[in-house]
């Protein structure tokens, strides 16, 4: 069989052999400790510091000191929460969104559920936009923390965050944005903006699994969630992965040199990926495709039949792709973003994440758009849905009607 | 000049080659998200069910599932902790020690501020031995948990864990140990204690950074740090750090493997280093020299000088050592253990810390033997309190007065 083909990178990215190479002295030669007070101590000090400064440069950062290491987003995200609620504890409200990831939709669940706090949860539009007239009515004075992503892991669809935080900072929120997904895929910086936390995730971006960073806005008053040490100014007790932190650096660089071009050459891919499956297979269409998305995410609603089956199938031609986010998988009910689009239920169960890197190539992209027609044939033969749905009439040209 | 001594093995392991060939492939091959349904993730999966088979193993326990993946042994410390307390709130009061790290103690202190925690703290004695009295008359009925170390960071003192949670299991309370110092220094096993919970670091044993393990017992009541997926059955969200987790299994099979006879070889060694300085310089002694210690750990007290000069002078000789807690290295106290000791102030203040690792050669020892005595004397030769302390006959056979 060919070499597998993956288009899961919402997931997870093959970590870039130049981020490799940088981390491999970390495990064996600069081993040492960074608070330590000899050679094996100050050499990955300064290595740490070359780190810091290459993620800096990428989120736009104004100070490398706003640059925190941890051990990813889910920490990175827990942490911006539980910052802004005990900064400013009198404050009681947090205002989020309906298509989040878990990492912070179900943290905020769980302090609704314990600690009392009041979740606001903004709607999104069936292409997975903001209601922005909601954004704004939940924007009270009592609103400690407005966390929003920048970009979403099923969908791709772009937040305009800058706008989004503007509106946070007249009512003196502190604004979070989990940005996973955007960085790397998108140019996106802090610059300028009222954003105050920004989220982001080294294997996402062709780093290494176990390091993220949380950008902090120099002056955002700022409580620990880990403690017990010194570590990165008492913000984050820990020894330092030193070879995570290195590698998130190179990934950071790498990411920073190309993302523009990137993204050109990865839209172009995407869109040829889309078009083509569109354009053989009835039936289906793509969730957010109206909306600004980011370049490399195509999720296709597949009417009639079951995602899981067609990942199976997929897998057994050498595809891997993703129904929804990795963390849902598993799971027989469509995720909660596509829920929250509305997207009708037939549709949704057949929804199929296709997420391209800078390593995809157009011969990838064209084995997928071979592959899939036969599949899809293949499972409505199966289906009963399908037959039902022709009766009835709804598996018509149902693209149309949904959007 | 020779290539330089690492005695910093408490701080921080140089990672075993054969860890970072282990890891390597799971980087750029193994890269998938193991959450995801297709060959990327499986492949993975079965890489996390091997190293959680061979960290289950080095510490005994009877489950695999009791073995829980995370950023490292502070984040392992603050779960343990903040399980503890969200799983039995009707129980308000935490015992822990004196010595501990500050990964506990500080979180301790803390919550008791916060959240009204009443934390009762035990004292040791001079030889760094915790006080079994006071910790039999510390468990009441309100102790939600204890948490003791297994053996100490700085001077290597060993508690009798086993023991100490027969206690506790007595007054029904939950029973942590932070072993990180412990585990691959000396065979530890969970199995037929009282043991609930017990955090291990990867690279204190020769593992890569930014990973460690907490064993849960099965039955123990738990509530995650970390929510917002579903991974380590919903004990530990985020992605998991793949290459660490691969890395933590490698490094504790290489462990498991040869623990005994590493600890023979190391004590050699160690009592080698010891009492070739005891030997040749004066005023000094070993603390914590008369309890039980793990193998690789002498912290050697030279009175009337600064730890931190000797140190520089050290490193200058190639030599890396610590004075004290590396987390706790740039403060000019000396460090809360040796305070809780009771050790003098003229002596505390000139404590290095020599930790051997199974990496550690007779020829290594014997360059620090001879490096020392110089170090020490030149120095003394520029102290006031070295004059002074003669002058007023301090400065004389200290060690025996103070044990």
């Amino acid at each position: 069989m060919d070499t597998p083909v993956y288009l899961d990178n919402n997931a997870t990215t093959r970590t870039d052999p130049r981020v490799l190479e940088a981390m491999l002295p970390c495990f064996t030669e600069l081993f040492g400790n960074p608070s330590s007070m000899h050679r094996f101590g100050e050499a990955v000090g300064a290595a740490i510091r070359t780190a810091r400064g290459q993620v800096q440069a990428l989120v736009g950062a104004a100070h490398d000191h706003e640059i925190l290491f941890l051990s990813g987003a889910t920490e990175a995200n827990s942490t911006a929460i539980h910052s802004a609620l005990r900064a400013q504890p009198e404050r009681r409200a947090v205002v989020t969104s309906a298509v989040e990831h878990h990492a912070v939709l179900g943290v905020l669940e769980h302090l609704e559920k314990t600690d009392g706090i009041e979740v606001r949860i903004m709607p999104v539009d069936r292409h997975g936009r903001l209601d922005l007239e909601a954004y704004r009515r939940a924007l009270r004075p009592d609103v400690a923390l407005v966390s929003l992503m920048w970009a979403n892991n099923e969908t791709g669809v772009v937040n305009p965050v800058p706008e989004l935080a503007e509106l946070a900072k007249e009512v003196g929120a502190t604004f979070h944005t989990d940005a996973v997904q955007a960085v790397g895929k998108l140019p996106v910086s802090v610059a300028g903006t009222g954003i105050d936390m920004l989220s982001l995730s080294a294997h996402k971006l062709h780093g290494p699994k176990g390091i993220g960073a949380l950008y902090v806005r120099k002056g955002t008053r700022f409580r620990p969630l880990l403690r017990g040490g010194g570590q990165e100014r008492g913000r984050r007790a820990g020894t330092e992965n030193v070879p995570g932190i290195v590698g998130l650096g190179m990934a950071a660089e790498l990411a920073a040199r190309s993302v523009a071009e990137d993204a050109d050459r990865i839209r172009t891919l995407r869109d040829r990926l889309e078009h083509g499956i569109l354009g053989a297979v009835g039936h289906c269409f793509a969730v957010g495709g109206e909306a600004e998305r980011v370049p490399n995410t195509s999720t296709i609603a597949f009417e009639f039949i079951e995602g899981e089956a067609i990942l199976l199938l997929l897998d057994k031609a050498g595809i891997a792709a993703s129904s929804g986010s990795a963390c849902t998988s598993g799971s027989l009910e469509p995720s909660h973003v596509l829920r929250a689009m509305d997207v009708p239920f037939t549709a949704a169960h057949g929804a199929i994440r296709f997420s391209l890197s800078r390593e995809t190539t157009e011969a990838e992209v064209d084995r997928v758009i071979a592959a899939v027609p036969p599949i899809v044939a293949r499972l409505r033969a199966f289906s009963p849905f399908w037959d039902a749905g022709r009766a009835t009439g709804q598996a018509g040209n149902f693209a149309p009607v949904y959007s």
